[in-house]
């Protein structure tokens, strides 16, 4: 019998399987970070992220780590369409063979992420499961005038990224192979969702689109793609890669490889109006956090790479789940 | 080594251990059916649900109706609160063996029960797991001075529930041994929020507590006794038992086994004023729903079960993850 199963469709087929079937009633449906509801003078902000033992929990990250993890990823949801986090609610499968400490670890690193982000824990449900498995869903409010969508940018905006790019995918090279690269291995242990700064962007005016690069940029960039029907233009001279790229890997290609397909840096992309180069200077000061112009929306063809005046195809190479990993 | 799992804890145990981590800032915290976060003019409520393969899924199950029943289990959080859904995210964690089409039916499952509640699947996320896991979360609102809690019960109340009790029971029995009570597997399969009748009662004044009983009967009115600080004597001659109980065993004690200690009939129990038991049945014609009277709130020693005039204490066995299913 030749049945297809998820694993020959792989993510994105599975939710265009979705997508197929779901009658949506969000303002903003199915596809962005969050779905967004409106409720009369702004808009409801809704994300869910599923962990799953092993597909999600490298080797080297503590219960504590991935409790953070969950709440984090869903922040970064929120701060993916400019809002501002309501709460958030964690379900928790688990075996009940697993020691009360390890439960107890990973409530903590929940709760202290949640609080970190001037949030909280607002409820939950545990439940017996054959392996580990964490849902968490963020809730959160924007308001109408300033909400981030995939969708918006123009030709001739800018693309622009907050942070710098590369961090947690040399975190994962380092705990792989005991580079003892702590602050990376940090940020891919603990995501850090971008709440304040992207409030800063969406408060400005200036943001014409917005995501977050959970999946790596170059998928991300597709994501974008997708959503506006353009193109975009991306100088590699101009990503800024974290100096703990280098430390991973001497070979430029794997460099490349890793700033451009890894993912799990939690920064935002996103596009500002040509005009406002100068305005985001300004802002990434108030906000005190990097936002780098790393390229341009244009109407080609396809998605293009500069590299040192070579221009290329980008690739599509993120993560996506059913299928292996690359690296 | 002694090592402490979460099969000696069970699960109030690790709601224990939860509750003493997590700081919530909802206005109605965990434990309650849903968060309920003050947004200004009204509450938003929120719930989370997670069903796992096996322990969650009978036999005889279809992947429709797991889809169905995740989000039925997650609206009957916000009728057990008085409220009204705004909508409904879910994360499927899903092995990469699994058929396309098996998604494809727990999806459409999803958007039915969805869609039948006058709400939709506004977001989600799909990632690959080592089995089959499933979390729903429900969103809604309902206005400040009609929610419905746990806690809010006063001596003298009268304890009532909607519906006919032991359905569900009746339902999982028929299927494991043949017996052909349809409707009452129809129960089991695809739950049944009792959202508007939860509105009726919500916006009637009368009701002083509510919540759903998942669990069992049994182990709801001791969940209300924790809230209320108070005591609950049942009288189980009044108790509306489905006639499929009837069906599904002969032996009088199986049956009230089933009725007051199975659980998954998704009916509502409440507690309303003493004075309101004749604007009680006027609503119940209101809702199309019987809404009975099956005791009242005391302030004893004990939860009582009148049965035939003899009192004993009301045994609390309800349901609970990390133990055995008792039968």
């Amino acid at each position: 019998m030749d049945v297809k199963t998820l694993g020959t469709l792989g993510e994105r087929g599975a939710i265009k399987v979705i997508d197929g079937i779901v009658k949506s009633e969000a303002d903003v449906g199915i596809g962005d970070d969050c779905a967004a509801i409106d409720i009369g003078d702004r808009y409801l902000l809704v994300t869910t992220d599923m962990m799953a033992g092993k597909t999600h929990v490298p080797k080297g990250m503590s219960p504590y780590d991935v409790g953070w993890t969950l709440v984090a990823v869903n922040l970064s949801d929120i701060a993916a369409m400019g809002g501002t986090p309501w709460g958030v609610v964690t379900a928790i499968g688990i075996t009940r063979g697993h020691p009360i400490d390890f439960l107890g670890q990973i409530v903590d690193g929940m709760n202290d992420c949640a609080q970190r982000f001037d949030t909280s824990i607002v409820g939950g449900d545990t439940k017996e499961h054959e392996s580990l498995a964490l849902c968490g869903t963020a809730i959160g409010e924007v308001p109408k005038d300033e909400i981030l969508l995939r969708k918006g940018a123009k030709p001739g905006d800018l693309v622009a990224v907050s942070g710098e790019l590369g961090m947690a995918g040399a975190g994962y090279f380092s705990m792989k192979r005991s580079l003892s690269l702590n602050e990376a291995e940090g940020v891919l242990k603990r995501p850090w969702p971008r709440l304040r700064e992207a409030r800063v962007l969406a408060a400005s005016g200036i943001v014409t689109s917005c995501m977050d690069i959970s999946d790596g940029l170059s998928s991300s960039i597709y994501e974008l793609s997708r959503n506006s029907g353009l193109t975009y233009e991306i100088d590699y001279s101009r990503i800024p890669k974290a100096k703990e790229v280098d430390e991973a890997f001497r070979d430029l290609e794997r460099q490349k490889s890793l700033v451009l397909n890894f993912g799990d840096d939690f920064e935002l992309l996103f596009t500002v109006k040509r005009e406002a180069e100068e305005e985001l200077k300004t802002l990434s000061v108030k906000a005190d956090c990097p936002f780098t112009v790393i390229g341009k929306v244009t109407s080609g063809e396809e998605n293009i790479l500069i590299d040192e005046s070579k221009r290329e195809r980008l690739e599509n190479l993120g993560y996506e789940h059913f299928r292996s990993r690359q690296s």
